[in-house]
This record gives structure tokens, sequence and C-alpha cells, in this order.
């Protein structure tokens, strides 16, 4: 292992910054699979913590647990036709079954829309049987030319919640419940502030009638799409066939959503927090939120250790102890790469005085505490550490959101700023292209409660929405 | 949906039965993509239970979870001969991503030796590397022709644990270990009596050195293989060139294990313990303990309805309360068929006398307890319940093990009696095969503390072993 503290800085290059802290946290690994990742023992526990919280979640707004398969046969993935225009050109097939061609070839699931109608027509056949609110935790292929740890990958370990409603507003509803669901968790677990807004036509799911998402915008300014919740109407159940009888015996098809969030949410997580010495985990959703590092090896060293781990054992906070035989410089370098909350160092100097150091892993400030007050202070500080850790997040990202009138502001904030633009728009996608094909800027999401302050920030014409526009990961 | 009632008998056509209670208790549905199933909420429930105690389990023994990817290169599955040897003839390969033909095509893993051996190799340096504890929950693919719900599948949802040693002694402390966290989760959580033992190499898993499984006796008495572990040696890590510096600084080649179980388990649940009635799941296990099913509508049993959801709650014992606008005797049958640990039937009648009625789903036993009694009722309804579960099915399975010292004994007790046959084996494969090829049992496992009393019962020469036989699913 190379230094940990060779971390390439922050702001002299970010990517390189990026991929120093998800190796040198021991988040992934690459495979000799190519494109495809491995989550080492730390990132895969981030992992399970966000599905925890959101697993929670979700069976608390009534939604149950499925599997589906992870194959789609050719013909049903043709079943919808903007859809299977959308994600053909990037699924793996599956063409052989041991040494037999199959008569038919299968792709390995991209998301599973078709599979959940399939199923969906075969069970619901009354409006006693909606809705029907099923979430699925699995993992899903797109075969990506270029791929990032945790950003863009062939292989995604995501969720994803398919639901049916007899009505369109009900469906409505509850793709907009789903929405705030994720931007409840990012904003009060991974201490992310998220954009949650429309995405536009042009930008919206293959097959949806309306797409929302969650725009996160990272330390250099780049939005990340941290999660989508689409609105399908009934084009799916009608191209599916799927129908119930109505409480006055008649026929009708129920309407559809869908949404999920991936490992991604790793990804933001490193670039919205993460500083020049690694990782910042937030608290509540950190696996293990505090390492405790014995200094020195004598008896009085160990007996506080042990009581230490006793009283965090009691007080259900998670912890590790860092016993290896590495320099005590060194361990405090890996509990600052790992993001971890808390350190607490235990010496002999402090503990002739009854006290021991705690270290705050955001703010790397030192407080000295008298040992039976240690409870009270990581209290305290993980409180204060999730709070500040949000306010610094959305700070930063209010400082750089600028508001552009017209073209010539646009472009030049454009091509000297980092960040997201917010415009007028007039709705036409021809201008929404100008600016992606001059800036490659897409366009992020509507902001329904904002104001229209002026005409179209590209053609001048009359303005519907409010658009926000940003450089993407 | 089928009358709940219509479940053929157990004792007329146990596979019918299977496939009755299966779909009839809503634990899996057939899906158009054939080959796989559909597991729906209520199977996936329980599987998440399983996954909840035993992931604690494998944490408590020291293990991480990863997640390494789906899909294995043909040269890297090439590295192994036996390995490839077993496997290739049954994966799925990926041979298109988008509209480009791959270089080389990839399986789907059908499990994960050589993805784990492949980032072993990059990580393992040191003897403080050592050793490395991984598992990894995650969905295989194998290419079945003939496939049941949870039996036999195209998918199988699984854990699969993958660790490294320094020694192989320690490497085989570790298969022997795990093999008994399996055993310790069937007998105390399933209530399933296995017999524990090593596979003959006919039988061992391909590329292992020894494999350790758990059988399992049906009802019908047809042994399911519910778990192995296994001890590889070094012959992977050889062929994968994996070495450490050992502590005089010398190269050494580490030895290794897996292990794993699957959502056959299900199946086991179900054929050990289910009845005519359909499925039993022991308390312990069961993801719904108590189902609360209201007679009537009136405030007095609205009222003790939400009593009782409170005091449940707050004792931490899962319930669902059946409001659906069914009969109270279709109700009873479908909390029958779920296998609840308990029903609580909460009626005007009942109420007048301040009691509830308890129905224990095992025994259909009912009690009237006042109301004020039901948590202590019903933790001893579980305790009794789970305790009796386990005799019962050790009592069955026990009664259909047979003992056969000649071969005549063995093909009156094959051809007459259903369950396993313990014998005397002089270890030669020949023997092993005779016995497969005159009544289609395999061997199941080896037991090593039981004493040999008598010659090989197929060749009459000098036995080595004591070796069960029985037919399998």
């Amino acid at each position: 292992m190379n230094e940990i503290k060779d971390i390439t800085k922050r702001d002299v290059d970010f990517a390189k910054w990026y991929t120093d802290v998800v190796t040198k946290a021991n988040l992934v690994d690459y495979s000799s699979v190519k494109g495809s990742m491995i989550i080492c023992p730390y990132g895969y526990a981030i992992w399970e913590q966000m599905q925890n919280v959101l697993d929670r979640m979700f069976k608390e707004t009534g939604h149950e647990n499925v599997q589906m398969p992870m194959f789609i046969p050719e013909s049903l993935l043709n079943v919808e036709k903007d859809h299977v225009a959308g994600f053909a050109p990037e699924v793996a097939w599956v063409t052989h079954g041991g040494k037999d061609k199959l008569e038919e070839r299968l792709c390995v699931r991209p998301t599973s829309e078709v599979l959940f109608c399939d199923y969906y027509k075969k069970i619901i056949k009354s409006y006693r049987d909606l809705p029907k609110l099923y979430n699925q935790w699995c993992t899903i292929v797109r075969w990506e030319k270029a791929t990032r740890p945790f950003l863009r990958s062939r292989e995604i370990l995501w969720q994803e919640g398919h639901t049916m409603h007899a009505t369109s507003k009900e469906a409505l509803e509850e793709t907009i419940k789903m929405l705030h669901v994720y931007e409840d968790f990012q904003k009060n677990y991974l201490a992310i502030p998220v954009l949650v807004g429309k995405k536009t036509d042009k930008e919206k799911f293959a097959g949806a009638e309306a797409s929302y998402s969650l725009e996160a915008m990272m330390y250099d300014g780049v939005a990340l799409q941290n999660g989508t919740s689409h609105y399908f109407g009934n084009g799916f159940a009608k191209a599916f066939g799927i129908e119930f009888l109505n409480k006055e015996n008649k026929l009708e098809t129920p309407y559809q959503t869908s949404w999920g969030v991936t490992t991604r949410m790793i990804g933001a997580l490193i670039m919205v927090h993460g500083d020049d010495h690694g990782l910042v985990i937030p608290p509540k959703i950190a696996p293990t939120k505090v390492v405790i590092i014995p200094i020195g090896t004598t008896s009085e060293v160990e007996e506080a250790t042990n009581n230490l781990i006793a009283t965090l054992k009691a007080n259900d906070i998670s912890y590790k102890v860092d016993n290896s035989n590495k320099t005590p410089g060194y361990k405090f370098a890996d509990a600052e790469v790992k993001g971890y909350p808390a350190r607490i160092e235990i010496g002999p100097r402090d503990l002739s005085e009854g006290l021991v150091t705690i270290v705050r892993r955001d703010t790397l400030e030192k407080v000295r505490v008298p040992k039976d007050e240690i409870v009270s202070s990581l209290t305290t500080i993980f409180d204060n550490m999730q709070h500040d850790m949000y306010e610094k997040a959305l700070k930063r990202r209010d400082s750089m959101i600028y508001d552009a009138k017209t073209y010539e502001e646009f472009t030049e904030i454009a091509t000297t700023k980092p960040g997201f633009i917010k415009t007028n728009w007039c709705g036409d996608v021809a201008c929404e292209n100008k600016i992606k094909d001059d800036f490659s800027m897409k366009s992020r999401c509507l902001i329904e409660d904002e104001e229209i302050t002026g005409p179209c920030v590209c053609c001048g014409k009359t303005a519907k929405y409010r658009l926000y526009f940003g450089r993407q990961y």
C-alpha cells in the first residue's frame, strides 16, 4: 500500500483526488473484468448502511420487497417501443446456455419495468389488487464504454421500486412521495443538499411520461444525478395489456411508477464531503462511528481501551480498534482517509489526567475529555457534525448556483465558473440542445416553485419554466 | 385465486402438495422467463429473515461482506481445470454488449472462486494480510434444464464465503467452523435436523480437496443438500499464483475455503414442516409471527384490535392484521397456508369474557386467554413451538434412517422404504456407483463419529467409512 498521506490535493486535480480517495480508503478495487469493480468491505459496509435506512423508509411507506428474474427475453424488452430504443444499445446479451445456443437471446436486466409489467399483468385483476407497491434490491447491467468507480459502471447495485395504481392521481402522488423519501434520506442521512424537480422531455427516462430527479452538486461544481422517480401514465400497462375491473365492474388500465437509487450515492458522499485528508462520512450513515487508537501498550492504556469498548457497546455506538503494528501517525492518517466521524486516542499522558483525546473528522478539531464524559461528548460531536456538514455543503452549493438572464450572461458564467446556471426557458428543445452543444451542459431539472424572471435565456421568446443547467458525471 | 383449501394432500402427491403450497402461500410465482422464478413478498420476507440471522452470525465470526463482479471472462474460468470442467457445461454466456460482439465471452458467475482468487492474488502479499474472511450475498446462474421453485432454478439467491489462510490447518478449521454455523442456524432457527459430514470424492465440489455438506431429510424421505463448506487446499491458489511472505520472509501459497447456502433452505423449510393446511414457519425465522383476525366490526373488536397492535409493537412481536373483505373461515385458512406461528381471533363473544383466542399453527391447538396475558401466552407458544417442531422433525427423520449391512438388506430397504440408508463402505467409487445405478441413490455424506459395524455393504471388502445414501432433490 502506498503511503496514505499521498492523496492528490482536491483543488489540484479533482478527478485524481477522487480516485486516490476511493482506493486509499479501500472502498473499491479494480477487477480484471473490464468495466466491473470490486466493492471492498468498507465500501460495501457504507452501502449496507444506506440499504438499511432506505429499506426501513420503503417499508414504512407500505412497500414490499420481491425478486424478479435477472434476464429479459428480447421479445419482452421489445414490447414498449420507447423503452427498447433507449436501452437496447447498452445491454449485455446472453446467447448460450452451456453448449446450446438459446432460441431467443436474453439481456441481463438494465432495469426491470418490463419484468414487473409482465408479472403485474398476471396478478392484477381487480381494483382490490391495487395498489401494488413492490421494490427490489439487485444488480443491473448497462454496457458502458468508460467507467469510474461508483459513478459509471457496467454493473450497478441499486434498488428499483415499481408500483401500479388505480388512478393517475395516485400514481403521480407515489412518484412525488418517493422523490421526497429520497430527498429526506439524502438531506438527513447523507447530509447532501439536492435540487428536486422534473426532467425535461429530452432528458426523461425511456418510456416515461415524466421523470423527476435529485440533482446534487459535487465539490467541483459538477452535477450528479443522485436518484430518479418516474411516472409512466398507463403507457406500459397498455402495451402489456394490463387491465383491472373497477368498482363499477368495468375494465380499466392501471397507472405506473418506478424509482431508484444506486451505489452512485457513495460517489456523491465522497465528492460532496471529502477533503485533502480523505473521506468524511456523516455520523448517521457511517458504518463505523468511532475508531479507537491506543497509544502504547501499557496496562493503563489497555484497561482504558477495554472500558471504552464496553461503554461504546452498551451505548450502541459502532467502533473499531486499530491494533495494527503501525505508528500512531499512520493510524491517524488512516482514520482520516476512511472518514470515521470520530477517533479516540488513548495515551498514557491523557490517562494520567483521567482524559482521552477525541478528534472530530470534519473539522479535525481535538478535544480532551474526561473518560466518563466520552459518550455525551460523542453524542454532541455527532449531532453537530451531521448538522454542520449539511450546512457547509449547502452553502458551497448555493454559492455556485448562478442566474443567467441572457445568452451573454450564460456564456460568461458557463465559460468561467463551475456550478449550476438557472435560467428562464421557453420549453423548446432547440434551446436546450443549443446550450448542450455550446457548453456541454445538460439541463438538470425544472424547478416548479421558482418564479419566471424574464424571457427564454436562449431564444428570447416567452419563458414557461425555470430550468437549471450543469455539467454532469 | 383458487380456494386456499384446495391443497393436494401431502400423503397423496407430495410433489403436487409442494407446488400447491409454494403458490397458495404466495412464496413464488412463475415468470415468462424460462427457468427463472419470481420471489413474491412473503417468500422474500422469509429470505430476508434468513439473511439477517446468518449475516449476523458471519459478522460475529469475523467475516466481512464484499461485492465481486457478476461476470467471469472465459480465460479466468479456465484457470483451474477441475473447476471449469465442472461448471462450463452449465453456465450462461454473454457474447454481446449492445451491438458489439465481445472479444472474449463472459459467463454469468455460477460461483465465484476464480473471481475471489483473482482478487486475492492482488491483495495478499504478506502473512499480515491473512486471513481474508470475505462473504458476498448475490445471485448466481446455472443453466439447469428442469427447474422447481427454490429447489432447482437457473437463478439462485445465495451467499458465498471465500476465505484465505496462512496454513492448511487454519483453512480446515474455517471449513468446519462455517459448517457448524450453518448447522446451528438450521437446527436452532429453521428447526431442521441435519446430518453434517464429508462428501465422497465423487460428490465433492469441482476443484475442492474436500467438501462438507448439511443433509436434511424432507417429509417424503428424500434428501435435500442444504448447504456446503469446501476446503480447497492450495490448489486454486497455486493455479492463480497467489503467494505471501511468511514471518521468515519466505514465499508460501495460502490455503482456501468457500461455503454457501441458498434460497433452497426455503424449500427445506416447506418440505420438513409443512402439512395439509400449508406452511408451518418456526417462530424464530417467521417474518410475521402473529396474524390478527378481527371477527366482526363492532367498536369493542376494533378497540381490542388496536390495543393488541400497540401491545405487540411494544413487545417487538411482528404481526399483520387481516382486514380484508373475506369471511373469517377464509382468513383462518389463509393464516394456515401462510404458516404464521400464531393467529389471534378477536371476536365479540370472547371479548365479553375479556378473552381472545390464540391458535398455534403447528398443532392448530386453540387457547382462550385473558387479554392482558396475550404476550406471555405468545412467548410460551413460540418457545414450545420452536422446540416441538425440531423434535418432531428429528423423530420423523430418525425413524426413516435405516442400517443396511448387506446388499440384500440395502436392496430390500431401498425398494420398499423412503429415507436414508446408512452403510459401511470400503471407499471404492465402484461400490458407490453401483448403488447409484441400481437404486438412483447418491451418497449423502461420511459420518466420521459413527463406528464401522461390518464389511463394505457392496463388495464385502474391509470398510473404512460410514456412508449415508439417499435419493435427493
